[in-house]
C-alpha cells in the first residue's frame, strides 16, 4: 500500500483541507492518506477550538485513513522544530510522499535550504529583533527571497529536516487556495474556502456564516460548542503560576532565556486578562508566538531538562483510523522502529506520554473532558 | 498608655466578638485595645469571608484602636504555631494583658502545660491517627482533661508560648458565650450572637437571618458581596498546581511529608470539585484541617525552607487605628524590636513581605483587588 502523508492542525476542518487531503491522494495516486496532526495544542501555543478526538473523527469522516498525534513537544513549536518532529513521525510512518500546502509553491525550497549553509554567523543577543527577522535578512541577501508567509516557512523547515533523512521522502508542495492564514474576514470566501482563523472568528462571534466553509461534522461540533477555548480562560493559571512560583523555577522553564521570566513575572502582577498581559510583556525581541508558547511551557511547567528527554524518545500516538488505515498499520508495524501507542496506561502516562498528558489535563480544565488515559482510537 | 491585645480572625466580625472586645476592655480597665488579626487566609486555610481591610475597618469601628497582621507563615497553622505567632505580636506590640475565649475559661492552662513535660516520647509515622488524638490520649492520662475544643486547644497553646517570654503576657481567659465553633444553625442563637461559621454559612445559602448577629458594617459589607469566597474557587488552581509541578517540587512544600504528594497528586487527576479531591485526599492520619493547610502552601508554594526563614523574621504590619491607636503606636515605636510596617513597597513585597504578598495575590484571583501593594492603614 502506498501511502501519502499530511501534516496538519485541522484547527478546525474546513473545505480548505478537503481540497487538500483529495489533491494529495490524486497527485501521489496513494491508497492511504496519513495524517500528523497536532494534539490540544497549535503551532501558536493556542489551545485548539475542538479536542484531538473531534478533530481526527472529523478528519476520518473527510476520508483520512489514519490520524497520528504530533506530540505537544514537536506540534508546540517555531517552524524548524515543528518541522523536524513531523517529518520525524512521517519517515516512521513510511510514507513514500508527503504533499504540503505553501504560498508559494513554485519555489524551490531545496535551493534555500542549500543558501543557509552560505549564512554569516549572527550573535543573536547583539540585536534587538526577532531570530526570524535576522534570518529573513540572510536568507533575501544571498536569495533574493524573503521567507515571511507561515506555509513558505514550513515548507522551508520540511526541506530541510527532510534531507537529513537516510531516504528523504518524496515532498510536493501545493499552492494554498482561498484565504491567507491571517484573514479574518469571513464574507466573500473564494469558492466556499476560508481560513481557519476566520472560521475561529466566527465561532467566537456567533457567526453562523462559517457553516458553509466546514463539512457537517465540524458545523455540528462548532454549534455544540459551549465555551471558546482561548488564552484568556487560561490566564488565571498562567497569572496564578508566574505570581506564585519562585523566580529560579520559572528561569529554568524551557525557552524562558536572557532573564524573559523577570519581564513575565513583572507583568503577571498588574494585568488581570491574557491581552493586557501580552501587551506588558511584548517586546520587539519576541515574536507573539515566541511569547504565547513559552506562556504554555510555563503552564506545562516544562523545564528544558525534561525538553530535551522528550526529544530524545519519538513515538506513535495513533488517535484513529478507518479500516485502510488500519490495514496499512498492520503492514508497517513490524517493521516500525519507534513504539506505537494506542492506550495510554499508567506507566506511559508516567514516563513516555508525560508532557502529552500534562498537556491533556491543561486542555482538561478548559474542555472537561479527560484527553488521555482510558481513550481509545477512533474508529470509523 | 494600657494596652489589652486580642487575637482575632473576625470571618466576619459578630456581636460575640463585641462582647468579647468590651468584656476585654473593662476585665483590664485598659486604655486601648490592640487586635491581632489574621490576614486573607483563616487558621484552618480558608479564604476569609472579606478582604483583612474590609474587616479591619469593622473592627475599628466597633472599638478597636489598633489592628496588626498576624503574618500567613502564622496565621495558617496548628494551634501551637498560631499561638506562638500570636504572642510573639503582642509581646512585640507591649500589651499587659490578653484576654482571649476558651470553652472552659476555669481551667488552670498553666497546670496543663506543665503535665505536657511527663509524657512519654510518641513516634507519631508508627500510628495511624492524627498527632491531635495521640497529644490528647496523654494529657488525659496525666490530667484527666481531654483538650478537644478548638479553643481550648488555643488557650493552652497561648499559654504555653506566653511562658517562653522573658517577661510573660498576663492572661485572662473568659468563658465563650453563645453557640459553639461548629455549630451552624443560624435560628433561635443564644442574645443574638451566632458562631461565624453559622453566619458564614446563612450568607452563602443567602439566608439574611445573619444580620441581626453581626453590627451594621459588616452587615453591609456582606450583603454586597457578590461572591462568597471558598476552596472551591480555588481549587482549579490547585488541581492545575497539583497536576502539573513535577513530584519533586510538590515535595519541597511545607508540611508535604510522609509521602502526601503522592495521595494528593492521585486525588487531582481525576477529582473535579474540591469537595471530591478531599474525599479522595482524606485519610485517619490527617485532620482535614491539616490537609486544607497542605492545599494553602501547595497553592502558595512555600518549601519548608523558605517557610524557615520567614519564621525567623517577624514584624509588625499595621491594618489600621483610630486616634487612641495612632497614640499608642506612637508611644511604644522607640522601644519596638522588630519592624513596623505601614506600606509594602518593592523591596518588602521581595523580602520580607513575600509570602503574606503572594497570598494576598492568591486572594486577589478571587477577590478582584491588590491587597497589599499602594496600600494604606485604614483609618478611623
Amino acid at each position: 500500500m502506498k501511502a501519502v502523508g499530511l501534516v496538519t492542525e485541522y484547527n478546525p476542518l474546513h473545505n480548505g483541507h478537503l481540497y487538500h487531503l483529495a489533491t494529495a491522494k490524486q497527485l501521489v495516486n496513494a491508497d492511504v492518506v496519513v495524517a500528523v496532526m497536532s494534539g490540544n495544542f497549535t503551532q501558536r501555543a493556542e489551545p485548539a477550538i475542538l479536542d484531538k478526538w473531534h478533530r481526527t473523527k472529523a478528519a476520518l469522516l473527510a476520508g483520512v485513513d489514519l490520524v497520528v498525534e504530533l506530540p505537544v513537544q514537536f506540534a508546540v513549536q517555531p517552524a524548524h522544530l515543528f518541522a523536524h518532529g513531523a517529518i520525524t513521525l512521517l519517515d516512521s510512518l513510511q510514507v513514500t510522499d508527503f504533499v504540503f500546502g505553501a504560498e508559494h509553491a513554485d519555489w524551490n525550497f531545496g535551493d534555500l535550504v542549500a543558501a543557509e549553509d552560505q549564512f554569516e554567523p549572527v550573535n543573536f543577543s547583539h540585536f534587538n529583533a526577532t531570530y526570524a527577522t535576522l534570518f529573513n535578512d540572510q536568507l533575501q541577501r544571498q536569495t533574493g527571497i524573503a521567507l515571511t508567509e507561515p506555509n513558505d516557512i514550513l515548507a522551508f523547515g520540511y526541506t530541510k529536516a527532510n534531507l537529513q533523512l537516510a531516504t528523504p521522502i518524496q515532498l510536493h508542495a501545493i499552492k494554498r487556495t482561498g484565504s491567507a492564514y491571517h484573514d479574518e474576514n469571513i464574507d466573500d470566501q473564494i469558492n466556499q474556502i476560508g481560513s481557519a482563523s476566520a472560521i475561529r472568528k466566527a465561532v467566537t462571534d456567533g457567526n453562523l456564516a462559517y457553516e458553509n466553509l466546514v463539512p457537517p461534522q465540524t458545523a455540528f461540533n462548532l454549534k455544540q460548542l459551549k465555551h471558546v477555548n482561548d488564552w484568556e480562560d487560561l490566564y488565571p493559571l498562567l497569572r496564578y503560576q508566574l505570581i506564585q512560583a519562585p523566580l529560579t523555577y520559572i528561569h529554568q522553564i524551557y525557552q524562558m532565556s536572557e532573564g524573559l521570566e523577570y519581564r513575565l513575572k513583572r507583568a503577571a502582577q498588574t494585568a488581570t486578562s491574557f491581552r493586557e498581559f501580552m501587551q506588558l510583556a511584548k517586546s520587539k525581541r519576541y515574536t507573539y508566538s515566541r511569547l504565547q508558547r513559552v506562556c504554555l511551557y510555563t503552564l506545562l511547567q516544562v523545564s528544558t531538562q525534561e525538553m530535551q528527554v522528550r526529544f530524545k524518545t519519538p513515538y506513535l500516538r495513533v488517535l484513529g483510523f478507518n479500516h485502510s488505515g488500519q490495514k496499512y498499520l498492520h503492514q508497517i508495524k513490524k517493521t516500525v522502529k519507534i513504539p506505537i501507542i494506542t492506550k495510554v496506561d499508567v506507566e506511559l502516562k508516567k514516563q513516555q506520554l508525560q508532557l502529552d498528558y500534562r498537556a491533556g489535563k491543561l486542555f482538561e480544565q478548559l474542555s472537561a473532558s479527560e484527553q488521555d488515559l482510558r481513550r481509545k482510537p477512533i474508529i470509523v
